[in-house]
């Protein structure tokens, strides 16, 4: 078994921390800003360091690749460099920072193998200044449209588009450089698992097996706003109160349903909102996520079956968006766990709660994804942490996953 | 009995709805803006024309008395003329609309009087503006360092105070003009209920016997911020869910104690509020008011003993502010249900929920007030209102308890 290095891959680590540090342990590296333009320069010059042909293509995503010994499509793998406003030193970075350190073994190792190998490095997949999250990998496999893209307003600055943050970048390339379905064999993502299951189930590695299904609700409740000292309480419609047997409704239901179902209640607005006046309008998102669409029908049904009047407020249900189960390709799963059960590490095979560019990606080419633990499962914020170690168990597993699909693909 | 005349005061209100007309049935009139201003002339104008002399004091409360026969302490009757924005036309406006017309009807009929009367209106009840409410009558009986609420800022515009306003008003008078309770006999305020019960129980007048005590609390949540997608439920510390726990909590235990109690959960906020984070701490405000203060003793007791953790996050309680229950003067409540039974009304005796001027003005000079029925309870809205005919059984009940006090006192 082929392994990488811990001191340079911590180096890596390290190294890149840098780039937007908040000076509390974390970064805020907005995708095209000049924290994240630092990042990518210091990416590409690594890269070239190493005999690698850099490109970008129209939505800036850079692909640096060192050739193969035959003419064969490449083989792929990265993730993205921006974070969220405060985020931590492993989400997106780590993917890109190992599939580096892949290479430079291969390349550092005279590593034989017949197909070029890409590190890709994706734009704006937080979406944390430019809406939506996965811009780019959504825009190359035909999830958004390109135009509308590039007229994504940026949350702080009025008047200032992402075709701007684009052109600005100097890393806009040509349409013809972007990933080619012809011309790729497949995609190998390593990601932080930005949640707690590995670390606390002690386990080395995820083999991530797909993107669970999710679906997004928005509920409004509606009932009359009085005053609060003269409204008797046996006339009232407190929108309010109506909220909370919502929220203790959807426990009571989906609960009872399997043990990995997600679901969150994270955003809630009052009308009027004034301490001295019974609120008449809530609004509450839900976000329910499972890898089983049976799993999730049945959260669906839940939402169906909820009253539609409640402490004498009506209740309104509207489905937000929603996206079906992402299932990975099984061959390329299957090269990770033999990567995994060969170097020996304890693993779990999981579904992905997180949404990545993976998922976009896995429409067009063969995709998988290894995920680190995440300590206490912290993610997009400054305590994120996975440990060194995990980090280079997830890089060997990359490494050798990389060599496997050379190998057979 | 005398009584007053329903088109005088019907036309009274028609005209004063116009000062700050939204053309949606109700008004906008924040204290001192030039729509409160133009009201203010126009009581001015009506009151000269009934021989008032007129004078405003420091804090541009306005003073008109009528005299009487004898060298006596002047009988007070008054509410305010601002309102919330898009609030009603019946709030605050028709106390100083039907003192007025009592007082146009003893000039008018030539009712014999030993007492000065004097028609009052109060600044800044209800401090939509400049916080905070009763602002003015606060300053009168020692609640607010006049200081303060001279540097109040206005909500909308940032570097604009109240002393600005009060200046450019031309209604700032002086210090000495003041309300004195040494030359002062009482006061009795009448104001639209604000709230359901006279019209629910089909109730001509409410008689106010007192102002509610009341406690007000803020809650805060704290649980852990984790993705929605990839933090399993079991290890969740959702604030909000907490928060729902409270709201659960409140009303189990609240809705055992008295039939009369009220309390309102108004306001709540969760950080961060995104949809896709579990939230780690939600603050939620609890206002709760009755007549009796061993039913007050018995919500803080309650409030006490909500669990200081509730779905693994912990409950924290703060007291925001707190009121004792104000009894108002006994003899003028007399007063009060003396004329109504001599009128014939029906009536209800009551405790107001809401605060009014007349609960600080208490404290300085025997003090009472008069409720007219709000239809439905409206109030701080445009839908507020109050039927002609309630509106004039409340003048009468006004004139006849002014006429009681000027016999009495």
């Amino acid at each position: 078994m082929y392994k990488c290095d811990l001191d340079r891959l911590s180096e890596k680590i390290k190294t890149f921390s840098k780039f937007g540090d908040t000076g509390n342990g974390g970064i805020t590296r907005l995708s095209l800003s000049d924290e994240a333009l630092a990042a990518r320069e210091e990416f590409c010059e690594r890269l070239k360091k190493l005999g690698a042909n850099i490109v970008t293509d129209d939505m800036a995503n850079i692909y640096a690749t060192i050739p193969g010994s035959e003419n064969l499509p490449a083989i792929l793998s990265g993730s993205h460099l921006d974070s969220v406003r405060q985020g931590g030193n492993y989400d997106g970075v780590l993917g890109v920072l190992s599939a580096m350190e892949a290479v430079e073994t291969i390349v550092t190792d005279k590593i034989p193998h017949r197909h070029p190998i890409t590190v890709a490095v994706w734009t704006n997949e937080e979406g944390a200044r430019f809406e939506p999250a996965m811009m780019s990998s959504g825009v190359l496999c035909g999830k958004f449209k390109k135009e509308d893209m590039l007229n994504s307003e940026a949350k702080d600055i009025p008047g200032y588009y992402f075709k701007d943050a684009l052109q600005k970048s100097g890393y806009k390339g040509s349409e013809e450089n972007r990933m080619n379905p012809e011309k790729t064999a497949g995609l190998v993502e390593l990601h932080a698992e930005q949640g707690p299951v590995l670390d606390a189930e002690n386990k080395e590695v995820g083999i991530v097996e797909g993107v669970c299904g999710m679906v997004n609700y928005e509920f409004t409740m509606r009932g009359q706003a009085d005053h609060a000292g003269t409204f008797p309480m046996k006339y009232r419609k407190d929108a309010l109160y109506a909220c909370a047997k919502v929220i203790d409704y959807l426990h009571e239901n989906l609960d009872k349903l399997d043990e990995e179902l997600v679901y969150t209640t994270g955003k809630i607005s009052a009308h009027p909102n004034i301490h001295t006046i019974i609120p008449d309008e809530v609004k509450l998102t839900l976000d329910s996520r499972h890898k089983d669409p049976k799993v999730m029908e049945q959260v669906v049904e839940v939402i169906k079956n909820l009253p539609e009047s409640l402490e004498k407020c009506t209740v309104e249900k509207k489905e937000a968006w929603a996206r079906d189960t992402v299932y990975f390709n099984k061959k390329l799963v299957g090269f990770v766990e033999d990567s995994v059960k060969e170097l020996g590490y304890t693993y779990k095979k999981m579904y992905s709660g997180a949404g990545h560019d993976a998922q976009y990606m896995c429409d067009a080419i063969p995709t998988t994804m290894i995920f680190v633990p995440s300590v206490e499962g912290h993610s997009h914020c400054e305590l994120e942490y996975s440990t060194p170690e995990n980090c280079l168990k997830g890089a060997n597993v990359l490494l050798n996953t990389l060599l496997k699909m050379d190998e057979e693909l």
